[in-house]
């Protein structure tokens, strides 16, 4: 075997940049146009790469689709657990969700490309692709429910809730702030305490009462 | 000016038919592929009609595209409004919400490939499209924040609460179950009372503490 060039840290960090810059150009258009209404040479333009380089980084526009569908999920599992881990293990269920969910939303918010990409293409992309990105996909969703399985152990969440319909309703309710998050209104801090607050407490009135669906009262749940 | 040919009830019919299967399979091919990989061509394939006379009905993808939007839309605005109107006057805030949630996500879910086109394709359709289609949203926007305030006045909702937030959560968990619906597990009914649950009053333990981001407790809220 001959041996290889060796690799410069100088040019290592150019190939990184260069992937990166790939990655948002794909990113940014896949969100705009869906994965099938992007071809891999609109994307070569739009990071002004050669297109010939591009499969020196990428052989496919499927390889591109994978990684960012991979990178949206890693950031914001990397940012969740490093916020609920920096709570130590003393915090209460309350103040780890708090954590999880602004974490999550932050990263959604400031990589909005990714994110949206994610939602916009995922129904899109070729069967083998999505199969090597579930795991990731179902590894993040697992750290959901364990976080949620802590709270009802420690009694902090209601036993006998459905907890993986309540995941789904509070992920839905954070991941749509892509289709209206106005930075100028609020921080992903100030959304997550509001997110949690609902959540756990609910916002009724003192006025509330239990209804069934023909407005017939049947209990009364407040009793502050 | 020369008289039209008269329009038989049947042939109006068919026209109204043809037009539809149009819209389903126009919604369809937005969803799978986005507003940009899909061609005015692909819709009269997979509607089994020949082109020429999809230019009958619809005189550009863009039209199409905004008649599955304002479909969308449409449909559940009358379903909510029908639902809620049905429970007559003297119903609770809690009933009208519950009716209202139920209708929209039972639409949403029925008619997933219209929801999914407008959920994957909004970001991607021409500005024109979009303005035009914007009052029809706004006003069912509109809808639901009327029915939020009419909450606060009786009093069954939070004074002070940030209602247009919270409907944005409030609608964001409803609008994701098109990403993980299973109709085997449950109904839009099961699920709409627990989203109702969940908003008006949380899913909070008994062991329940506030705290803040630190995790100490600063309160306590429920007295249960």
């Amino acid at each position: 075997m001959s041996a290889l060039p060796p690799v410069s840290a100088e040019n290592e960090r150019k190939s990184s940049r260069t992937r990166r810059r790939l990655l948002d150009a794909a990113a940014k258009l896949f969100k705009e146009r869906g994965y099938a209404g992007t071809r891999q040479e609109d994307i070569a333009d739009a990071a002004a790469i050669r297109a010939a380089s591009v499969y020196y980084h990428f052989s496919s526009k499927e390889e591109l689709m994978g990684e960012v569908l991979d990178h949206g999920i890693a950031r914001c599992f990397d940012a969740v657990t490093a916020s609920v881990d920096a709570l130590g293990p003393e915090a209460s269920f309350r103040a780890r969700l708090q954590a999880a969910v602004a974490a999550h939303l932050d990263m959604l918010l400031r990589h909005g490309d990714y994110t949206a990409a994610n939602i916009r293409s995922f129904g899109q992309v070729p069967e083998p692709i999505r199969r090597r990105h579930w795991p990731l996909r179902e590894a993040y969703g697992d750290y959901w429910r364990v976080l949620l399985e802590s709270g009802q152990r420690s009694g902090e969440l209601q036993q006998g809730a459905d907890l993986s319909l309540l995941r789904m309703l509070l992920l839905g309710s954070v991941n749509w702030a892509i289709e209206w998050y106005d930075p100028r209104r609020k921080t992903a801090d100030q959304i997550a305490v509001t997110v949690v607050g609902m959540f756990l407490d609910g916002v009724a009135g003192e006025a509330d009462g239990v209804t069934d669906t023909s407005g017939k009262v049947v209990a009364l749940n407040r009793s502050k």
